[in-house]
């Protein structure tokens, strides 16, 4: 170890820094920072009513609720008349063939002014060896993210060399949790002894509703004179958000007409079941569909394709899970939103699903056959019928994979999370070897 | 109340419910829903080595790293010597606009194979009275999900008749934290000891890298032999993912080589700045952004525009805020990711990020002037320059909003936390007054 | 409002704190103030050697399992020759009463010195009117922390006058999770397919070590190759965590021995049940009993008992609701622990669970006939009977309370519950009325 | 591995299971059993009341502020009169010594009716290797748990046998957080920059309050209209939790009288201090002290003194970290609640801090000399004056640990992680080797 002076002298200049004139500044450098600007903002002349609401008339705007060439267009005329767009933004967001397939959008988006083209980059092929997904898959990723598709090759590389990523759904069943309010605990007991009594009634109605959609757990959880019933849906091979909504509303309905003790309000979903949010409730007890992943990379790959070792990966995945503990994620994982991202926007999932799906474990351990390495996702919500998949671009995406019929959407939950520890492996390396900012600076350096 | 009857006659039931010829049946349907499917899918003959790694040989391909007409098409061809494409995946994803334009990718993405397009709604106008923001703003919404522009527009146009949101941002910062490894807790101290004093040097290396980064918060976080430096820097106009790495890099390569106590592996990052994932850290000290916006609307907006009732909208909140608070969110919201992921995609920022902007807290509560409204998000990460805001319909989309030039991405960021409170406006008065399940029915019924 | 002079003179001022010298004070100062001392500590001439491991002897010191007269002398013998006690150490903590009763201790702790005493306060008449509780009770409170007796009677006083708390046991069920490692997740999913196929074996087994203990639920809980099995076990009028520990090592070698996927290891305990932790799991399923209590205090009792009123708690609450969503608790609380740590150390519970049991949700809200308060509590573990309870001065307090026999312990986690609520009113009364400070300086002033 | 017949035959008998008369069982078993539960006690003759406020008439009680001899027998006297008291609760709990010192516990218990003794059992010598603690210590733990205090002084004979424990103190302060409301955003950020400026003031109106305390660090934290200030305090040698309100409560009144934007309303602690709570916040910054503590274990010891060897406790150390993060704890460890409790009660400190304190992170790894141990706690509260610590037997059991004068706090923190070292120490060795059931079993025999 070279000399380490941590001497007297530098005391004198501790206390230096601590004081200015007596006074010890213990407010964070940070927020001063802030307050300066915020002085440079809100102190500048004219600038006295800012933040306060101002009355003054608004050009109205009307939107459309169903897309077509012409809506669009209109929308654009009357956007124009405000001043908005900029130099060509009609012409990029309502190209042509945007224009030509209009009408294909309706239902899916309201006031529709266009289309965004987010670039796709492929990888492939990914060996999957799962339960439902078999094959060796090349998946489009949309995303505007330099290196992001590279990486993913890269694990995607390995785990393919290595025999292919082992593959298996865990649980399924999309959550909702109808709330019901009553007067008390004695009353919100009574409604949970008859709703249980009765859940052959409210299944039945629940299940009225959808073709696909079958209700497999109800569980009431109380708070007091509140009842929540956890209900958990199996939708085929739709992620199924708008299917369980309308199946919860008919089960709620049904309660309330039936039941001898009447909640003084209720609500169809009381933000219980973590939709589109990071839960630990999620985490624990997964919504949509919990995969797990995993692929033992032997020493070689991880030397050839990955350009680290074994023992470097395992040291930097201790720091990382250290590193994820401390902070307090959901589980202890790298970067999963960056696979789910670009994996459901091009396959025309719900990329607000980013928010709950990006949590999880990825564990790495030495095998005597090399480098074990998993993901196991608690709350993958993909489909292969719904949604966005059926619009034009996102279709062929989908078609790419090759993944349609019964089963098909558990399958591509198991491609979504063989995708997602291709890039923990990748990841890992990368900063294990020290190549991470490296790449991200190469791959970005043509912007 | 109707007549009770948890009658008697009923325990009788209950018990034949709980055994089966003596069997007490302990364990959740669902798990038992599970395995049967998995015995249907693993017992079929010939699925003996399903989940099992498969030496194979794969097929080979190649990439391209950056963009073109001719990379674009080569990768088609390679894909359709493997069969992979659907019936036209290539004129869909490759369409003429795309080839025509390719090269504008190259640096945001790799392995290009054409642009997925998603459908852009608009909402407006919104009035926003901030610190930063301050004008009617029509924001385009990229999404897939019926009714979700149509829920946005319904809150934006109450905010706005009602004076407009006022927002500020509060603190500002990207994290990225280095992790560093040495052998004992002693000398973790030590290094401390020195990274502190020289504190200077270290920001100067930092700084060095970036004409726009500035290195405001600097803090030492131990876990016995591991030291993470919690760095928090101003990214100017950019969400400055890339740019945080590449100053941390250099901060970490300064303090190895000149530290007297050197680690024995260091690490660009320890997986503790909350990259991507919601946290702990994110949701108290900010990261990107922390935007709060408020409201208050009057009773006869709430009416007219939201067709629900100041209590009625409370009592709802109440539920939801214990739904949250039960199911263990990151601070209690209904779904900022909605608004997040649509905002984020189309003007071109880092969609991935929506697992960690999609935190914070919305507050409901009855004032004089009748029901105030608010949200409070820590980590917005938005930029108006650099990652996918330089694209063209991106670019045509952030046109749109209007904001560039310094202050505009602090002033898109309070745009974005006001978006995200008329959205939950809009939800809760849809859950108050059991509109919700109605509204997506509707909206989704074109499909 | 006075006049608020945000002027321009104070931007010098707050330039000259920034900087001192051109350097910009980017550590927050707490660390500065850290590194002072330990400079000062370590630096210290003599001290280089601080922090190093010592192979020095140390002196021997032989300590005695059961406890007796006998046993407690010699052990302060071997202590004395070693120099440790203090002046009169041995006559207090060893004290006649102690020594004559010292085998009484035997089986509830090792190397018995003596014992130490708590003032115990009592706090009653508190009135519950629960599904197993049913009376006005007398509770003893081990503690010493000035004003926390006085503020528990302060609830409790309320809310008897109010008609008494309603309290209901919700579950039930102390949770044990044995882990099971398997060689890969296929090896993991055939062992859980066997145990869900066995299962009335692996309970069987379980319940022949326990003549009380019952297991009611049993679900495999699985990340890739390591499979823990979440059990539920009823423990009758005990907290039962010994009970459950044996049960599940039973249930464990059951699965081992007769399985034909044999783990390669496993454990009683994965760490996953939540024992003595605070986690988001007991949180959500509950461990050992959840509770529920509430109560409305009609203004007249807001305003004499508590001083306060209804809309000033209301308002308190809010802004509680808010730190504490903020901070980031399990639920959202003030101070259950004061309650739990002083009941369970009086009437012999294990202390050390406080950890997990301080963990709930207190809501209020204004009703018709005054403010409605309630708490639910997922983790109360309690019991009648083993454990601490049946030490001399432990059950002396338990017979204050007048509960045994069976449904003892549920009785008694309901009172819990209701003395925790009369926590949290008083606290969020004096709150709201100022009166916080000054209560805990009044009454700590004697010592 | 034997024969695994996972065959058809039995997926029949999953068919019976999963029905009754074509009713499928969605709801768990648990609920079943307490609703069962749940009918015998409510529908009971005579128990329609149950659960209902009762009005009638309540025995009052009279408590006394101070404690004397004469004060604790008229207390029984009155709990006579009432008919509470068991056979001799009284001579168990107000024996004749602590009839003789009652005065002794005025000041720290209201309503005092007599002492609980819990046995003490010691641990030791523990060779503590700290940056403020050095030496070799006997440990006094209070518990009622069998093995507890065996399984302890395991783990400090194997620390103690490499060489001692290495300790340090990383942060210190406690956390308090005054909350100020204000009309609006706008008025919060300008009590922000009010404050901020003033800073010196607020530090001076909270230090004027306390002989010791010194408040180093002033954080302001937005919610809207909502400032909570981060108030943190060196509190010298005591826990401080009271010193730390009363100079927030200064801080909080300087702050509402001078400044130009006085809030709507305030409070001395806006339950966002963690005080008395697990919570992010704390695991995060710390409250109180933040401790280290390491040892590296020679192979040699672990396999004589703990019976297990190094690989088993690493392969059980991953599982235990995996239960940890999948059950969602603040950090992830095995069971600090144990040893804090236990030295947090025999020492006089405040045991409803456990809530709190016993979060941190427990790490083992493998290194050339052994097993690296360590553990990392942000929230040990305790004190050498304060609180409990003045008491007779408390005091004399900290005697017996031999701290006191300057510095002898935070030496205490240091021992008290060394401590809690030793058990996940001894509790992994145990699990690794399968000896955790049966040394519970065997040391609780006695009961």
């Amino acid at each position: 170890m070279r000399d380490c002076t941590l001497a007297g002298t530098r005391r004198t200049l501790f206390q230096r820094i601590q004081t200015i004139g007596g006074r010890v500044l213990i407010v964070p450098n940070h927020v001063l920072e802030m307050l300066v600007r915020v002085r440079e903002l809100y102190f500048r002349k004219g600038h006295e009513t800012r933040m306060l609401p101002d009355d003054a008339a608004y050009a109205p705007f009307r939107g459309a609720q169903s897309a077509s060439r012409a809506s669009i267009t209109a929308l654009w005329e009357a956007l124009g008349r405000l001043g908005k767009p900029g130099r060509n933004s009609a012409a990029l967001l309502a190209d042509a063939d945007t224009l030509d397939s209009a009408t294909r959008y309706s239902g899916n988006i309201e006031n529709m002014i266009g289309t965004v083209k987010l670039p796709v980059g492929v990888v492939g092929p990914l060996r999957v060896r799962g339960l439902h997904a078999d094959g060796d898959f090349h998946l489009p990723l949309a995303t505007t993210e330099a290196a992001l598709v590279a990486s993913y090759a890269r694990g995607a590389q390995a785990a393919t060399r290595a025999g292919g990523i082992s593959t298996a759904v865990l649980y399924e069943g999309v959550l909702r949790s109808p709330a019901f309010v009553f007067d008390s605990l004695l009353d919100a007991g009574r409604f949970v002894d008859w709703a249980v009594e009765q859940v052959e009634t409210l299944r039945a109605a629940a299940e009225a509703t959808t073709a696909h959609g079958r209700l497999v757990s109800l569980e009431p959880v109380i708070d007091n004179n509140v009842v929540f019933l956890l209900c958990r849906f199996l939708t085929g091979e739709a992620a199924g958000q708008n299917m369980v909504t309308i199946a919860a509303e008919a089960l709620g309905k049904a309660a309330v007409e039936h039941c001898p003790v009447p909640p003084r309000r209720w609500y169809v979903e009381g933000n219980f079941s973590g939709d589109k949010k990071a839960t630990s409730l999620g985490t624990l007890t997964g919504r949509g569909r919990k995969v797990s992943a995993s692929v033992t990379l032997p020493e070689e790959i991880v030397r050839r394709v990955l350009r680290s070792d074994i023992d470097a990966m395992l040291d930097y995945g201790r720091i990382a899970g250290l590193g994820a503990l401390m902070s307090g994620q959901f589980g202890a994982q790298a970067h999963y939103a960056n696979a789910l991202a670009a994996l459901y926007i091009a396959t025309g999932q719900d990329a607000a699903c980013v928010a709950e799906s990006a949590v999880g474990i990825t564990r790495m351990e030495r095998r005597d056959a090399g480098l074990f390495c998993s993901v196991t996702m608690p709350n993958i919500l993909v489909g292969t019928v719904g949604g966005g998949t059926g619009l034009p671009s996102q279709r062929a995406a989908l078609d790419l994979i090759g993944l349609d019929g019964p089963g098909s959407a558990a399958a591509l939950a198991e491609v979504t999370a063989a995708l997602c520890l291709c890039g923990e492996i990748s990841i890992v390396a990368a900063m294990a070897a020290g190549h991470f900012t490296a790449a991200h600076r190469k791959l970005a350096r043509g912007r």
